[in-house]
């Protein structure tokens, strides 16, 4: 164990550790781990669905895609999504290739015009607030930074957000109005909530009437074991609580098929889905129906689509593997880190000894191996314990992720080593 | 001439053209007129379009369209796009398949975080108030109703909006921070901006520094003559008056290739763009780059967009000279209203007596004819002379549309002579 070293031992293998680095270093790699990129040999899982004839791209109730209309998606694409939302046809809003915008105009309606029934969040009066379970994803939290709405960090747990937390801060202040939720292999944690936390969520009693539960699914199907994990549908245990207007639930094809050319969609009450349509119609003439009409075509149903899922993990599934042996080779014995070795999604979240995050992703950018940047997966970029590294291993060809985890490991070790001897 | 009649006669008139209305509306007729839907044999133009080869996916500089990145476009369709927006390429930016939303999410955009160097139009103090020339759009008067902006009617001139009105206004009251425009074959008068007035928008002063022009040139390749006529850049007009920050110029493909599955595009200043880009970042990953492939490499260039619109004029003029020789032969004579003869665009605007507009719309109606709402073309839907009707000839086949303009001609008849004669 390096804490277990005199100063002398330190000091020496430091040298050892640099000498090794350097080694790396000098290799001249370029390879990037920074987002949770499809690589190439996905994409080509959904090639064959721009070649699918469209017929007379008419949906099965006569309804011409390639014309106005169907602001809120074409029925034959709702149908294929309702068992990923977990909610009924009339509940599902299709929209662009981008979930995170149907987030983002969420918000943006929320600030501007309001929920159901409440006053729009810009007239607050003080600054609205949301839940960050962390680490979390780091687009949610640039996200609610741009608008203005403050962060205050939840801790995650191997269940779920720590649901006494959550429970006890929206109940007491009326400001926080949401919570950003990745609910299933969770984005950086790869954890799926347990039923209990989604119960207790979907039974959450919130200061603000007008509280939001931005459940960002975008992994649901993205399984990476044969025992995929199961996620309790939250939409009907909030029904239970008369609560189904608490929660947004989205997903998106960006994993499934195309990152640069996917589907989204919304579920959410029929209240909450109503007003959407409204406020909607005045922004928009809806989405592509031509690309909701060739994704339903394609994989028929949910069935299709997990077989689709299958031919991800063959190609995802190696990658994983490569850095958990890479992990326990190298971090495991010296025991430098932890992680959790998720079943499906798209990340290895690594925690370091304190204050060696930084190091470690500068260390390895001078190595020509690009990471996510430490603290991103925390509010405001900051990590307060700056030790949580995101991994994301789908993007490099497994040769180059070996490399990259190579140089990775060295990182860690002499960071450690650093920070121990300082 | 009607009003010439005695009040006898126009009560015997009136009886006569109740008579031939009733016997139109026995023939229950389904027609729909209500808006500027392309047709299906417009559609069936751009069905070539999805069979394209597309390749590896990856544009000329090898960027892969079925992966995240190029937030703001792919660099084929910007430069495809440039010569439509009137910008060059690094002020291109690429939307989804609404150009609608594009402009919804500007204005969201000034409202919730300021234009450059500006507040946010939200924190404004006084009510923000936009400039609206009318007729006009509907959407974009819906829109601005929605965001809660004030409209301030400007008449429509042959030259465009009254310029004299709206230099007044603009320099005056630092609340006007805007102003919508369709400069080209406009929606709904069919009038293109005279060079002038092109020129007194790029030279405007405004009392508010952060005021927007949004240019919505959405029929800038939509001619319906061998005379297509020219709309000044007014990009470069506004580039030599110091005031390129005060516009954004939009464009889609809606009515190009398919309402339902195009692209859109923005262009405006550097420094508008950056900005743009920056908040867009935030918001999304991008829209769809596949489309925007698929786009650049079906029309290849301008000449191709060029002869793809020859084909749309061939069948949508026909359809326009059904209107005009239904109104010649039956409006003309009698002196019952006045439309200007677009050389492009999707609309024809009629103005019939005062105080009928609402009445002849509720008489199609009856008879199965469905047009646009009257009112509909002004802010808040209050045409205050109840006289203007925008027909839209572009969807129902020649010979539905031979029988609807029946329809239409007898209603303005018939809901004349109740005005004169009441």
């Amino acid at each position: 164990m390096y804490g277990e070293l005199s100063k002398g031992e330190l000091s020496a293998l430091k040298e050892k550790l640099s000498k090794e680095y350097e080694a790396l270093k000098s290799k001249g790699l370029k390879l990037d781990m920074s987002r949770g990129k499809p690589s190439s040999e996905q994409l080509d899982l959904s090639n064959a669905m721009m070649k699918i004839d469209l017929g007379d791209y008419k949906t099965d109730v006569g309804f011409d895609c390639r014309n106005y209309g169907a602001l809120d998606g074409i029925n034959e694409t709702k149908r294929f999504l309702m068992p990923l939302l977990g909610v009924e046809e009339e509940c599902v809003f299709i929209g662009g290739n981008s979930s995170l915008q149907l987030m983002y105009d969420a918000i943006a309606r929320a600030m501007l015009f309001g929920t159901p029934n409440a006053a729009p969040w810009g007239k607050n009066g003080s600054p609205v607030k949301f839940l960050c379970p962390s680490p979390g994803y780091d687009r949610h939290f640039t996200m609610l930074e741009a608008f203005g709405i403050e962060m205050i960090t939840v801790p995650m747990l191997e269940s779920g957000p720590d649901m006494d937390m959550v429970e006890k801060l929206a109940a007491e202040d009326k400001n926080i109005k949401g919570i950003f939720c990745v609910p299933m292999y969770s984005n950086p944690c790869g954890i799926t909530y347990s039923d209990e936390t989604v119960r207790r969520f979907a039974a959450l009693k919130t200061a603000a009437f007008d509280f939001r539960i931005f459940w960002d699914n975008a992994y649901c199907v993205h399984h990476l074991t044969d025992a995929p994990e199961k996620l309790l549908n939250i939409y009907d245990e909030c029904v239970k609580h008369g609560n189904e207007n608490k929660v947004y639930i989205f997903v998106s094809t960006s994993k499934i098929t195309f990152a640069g050319g996917g589907i989204s969609a919304i579920g959410s009450s029929p209240e909450n889905t109503e007003l959407a349509r409204k406020q909607l119609a005045l922004q928009t003439i809806g989405f592509d129906r031509i690309n909701q009409l060739r994704h339903a075509r394609f994989f028929k149903d949910l069935d299709g689509l997990n077989q689709h899922m299958e031919k991800h993990r063959a190609i995802v599934e190696p990658k994983f593997n490569v850095v958990f042996e890479a992990l326990e080779r190298e971090i495991l014995p010296v025991k430098l880190g932890e992680w959790h070795k998720p079943r499906g999604g798209y990340f290895v979240s690594f925690n370091g000894l304190k204050g060696t995050a930084k190091r470690v992703v500068e260390l390895c950018k001078q190595a020509g191996v690009v990471l996510t940047g430490a603290g991103a997966t925390f509010p405001y970029g900051a990590d307060p314990l700056d030790r949580n590294i995101r991994i994301a291993p789908t993007f490099p060809p497994e040769s180059e992720l070996v490399s990259a985890m190579e140089v990775f490991c060295a990182a860690v070790k002499l960071a450690s080593a650093e920070v121990l001897s300082a």
